[in-house]
């Protein structure tokens, strides 16, 4: 995932100029320093390097450095209008640096740049990043929610944007009061799909282990509840756990009972993403239950982890960079031809199996 | 509590005569035989055999014994028009016998019966008790929401009773989807309000425990998050714990070292409701964890066991009867006089301080 952190580097360099007062022709870090700082590899500051000069941030000369570029701190080089505030809960891991990717490739070929935030899925930080990008006059926004099935005090926040005309699409999942277009997977049917796969395997009596703070875990409870109901199997609702994403990799150990209870009453579970299925391999290892000969396990996402963890999951596509370029898109458009309420986009994902169901007799 | 188990035997009363078809002027059972079936005192029988009598489902006679009344199974006797369906979550315990008793009194007064349905929180119980009292005819229905918060199976039911012009109220919470009218405390309120003592007693690093399937839950972390910005406090994200209802006596059992860890780094804990802080008053005893000394504890709800449990507790004044007769009067409003769309009623709930907080210096 390394080859993404040029982006972060990118964003760091652009605020470094500013807050250190740089001016054009002043020399700018050399790559050795950069490496340093952010402990990355040469060839990622390389990356950061060269899309800060095709930003016409900095330019490079050859035998001699590298030196702010004449133009960096002039708002001709960067105008407030050409930038997009892209605000997501986490970057460097999982699917985000794909997700990140798709956006900047085709805000990139647009001609926009990208002032990126991130939450860790903190209300507190999305606060920070919205007022930060209000302030810094972005022409657009490109948001993924923070704990987005919890009441939020950003509303008020969401509700001045759309007030002021500020074009604004979220992606993976919206807040239900927030009158913005969506980019998201269907999780309702990717929960169902993972669920129905387990029922064709054989599988009645099937856990779901769901994040408790993001709408995402919702849709996909329901798309498994969904899937109980048209199998006849009434009993589903004891099967539940439901976690809080900072939790995820905690509640393997402080609910350890709890799930050792539900996986005894169990043949199966489906897990909110791969990040918990590959936690969940984890625990299963450690309390000597065999995958899937004990317990069949399901991701959602098909993240990179599905294929390289210890028990290949069996999981669901999510669009990935796709859905990336999609928000972009549909962002451009809304900025540049003024289509104030463009519809959602639903990407409809793909079952991906692997080795982690057994088929029961 | 106990006098207020009668409503459920007039219920059982009502459905075994059906069930066993018996006819006008069949011999009833005796008060010691139901005593015996349900495990009541006489006391709570002759309430519930006095209420049948008055609904004119049986006749005592003296000196001979109790009878199916000539009426009982016509449909004069208890003509669908005149019954009201009403489900519940809980009805033996905490408020919700006070609820149930307000609601029963109106409806009894203005010549309504009741029949009574529980779903522990359970959409497949709700599921069964919508169809069977849609097919039983009821002319209106009072109805709490089971999981408020989370995707609900019954969506269709309820908007085909919408559909089809059927009176319906909820109390304590409505599905955010259903277009019906609501009787509630104000949840919000009465987070902020506790929270906010918290605070007026100099506390600053505040847990927050919350019922993560209901919208009260929902509704009673955004008070108290809401007063934790109001008092500049930021790092609340990493203080709040959330349960699913049906865990809220597991979670001092399976989550012990997560709560541990949380106490030690917080002065005080909002509990979801009183019942919920019974249990960590307890928990706290068999931690070493002096209250208020250590922690400060508050509930919401003021049950009764807020007034008699080991610490008595600070906490908020749920309307409690009040809002089960405001639900039954919106209800026959809208029955009688045909008011399609009443208005949500919201009770403000006040503050009652007993000895669980403590006076930070």
């Amino acid at each position: 995932m390394d080859n993404f952190k040029y982006l972060a580097i990118v964003e760091w360099a652009k605020k470094y100029i500013e807050s250190e007062g740089l001016k054009p022709n002043d020399r700018f870090l050399t790559e050795k320093q950069l490496c340093a700082i952010h402990g990355v590899s040469r060839q990622t500051v390389r990356q950061a390097m060269m899309r800060l000069e095709s930003e016409n941030v900095i330019c490079r000369v050859r035998g001699s450095g590298t030196f702010v570029s004449s133009r960096a701190s002039s708002p001709a080089a960067a105008p407030a209008k050409k930038t997009v505030g892209v605000i997501s809960t986490y970057f460097s891991d999982y699917i985000f640096p794909y997700i990140v990717t798709g956006i900047e490739s085709v805000l990139g070929e647009a001609g926009y740049s990208m002032q990126l935030a991130i939450t860790h899925n903190q209300v507190i930080e999305e606060t920070q990043a919205l007022e930060s990008m209000i302030s810094s006059g972005v022409c657009g926004l490109i948001v993924e929610p923070s704990k987005s099935a919890l009441p939020n005090p950003n509303m008020p926040l969401y509700r001045e944007l759309r007030e002021n005309g500020v074009p604004l699409v979220f992606f993976n999942a919206k807040y239900p009061w927030a009158d913005f277009p969506c980019v998201s997977m269907d999780d309702e049917a990717a929960g169902k799909k993972v669920t129905d796969h387990l029922f064709d395997n054989g599988h009645r009596s099937i856990a779901g282990i769901f994040a408790l703070d993001d709408i995402q875990g919702h849709k996909r409870y329901s798309g498994y509840v969904n899937s109980c109901l048209e199998h006849s199997v009434k009993g589903f609702e004891q099967n539940v756990f439901w976690y809080a994403t900072a939790d995820r990799n905690n509640i393997f150990r402080y609910a350890r009972d709890k799930l050792i209870d539900l996986f005894s009453e169990t043949t199966a579970a489906v897990c909110y993403n791969d990040k918990l299925a590959v936690g969940l391999l984890k625990f299963c290892r450690e309390n000597g239950i065999s995958v899937p000969g004990d317990l069949s396990v399901v991701g959602i996402d098909d993240s990179r982890y599905a294929s390289i963890c210890e028990v290949p999951l069996t999981t669901v596509r999510h669009p990935h960079s796709m859905l990336g370029s999609a928000a972009a898109e549909i962002l451009i458009g809304m900025i540049e031809r003024s289509r104030p309420d463009p519809a959602d986009r639903i990407f409809t994902p793909e079952l991906i199996v692997r080795s982690s169901v057994a088929k029961l007799k």
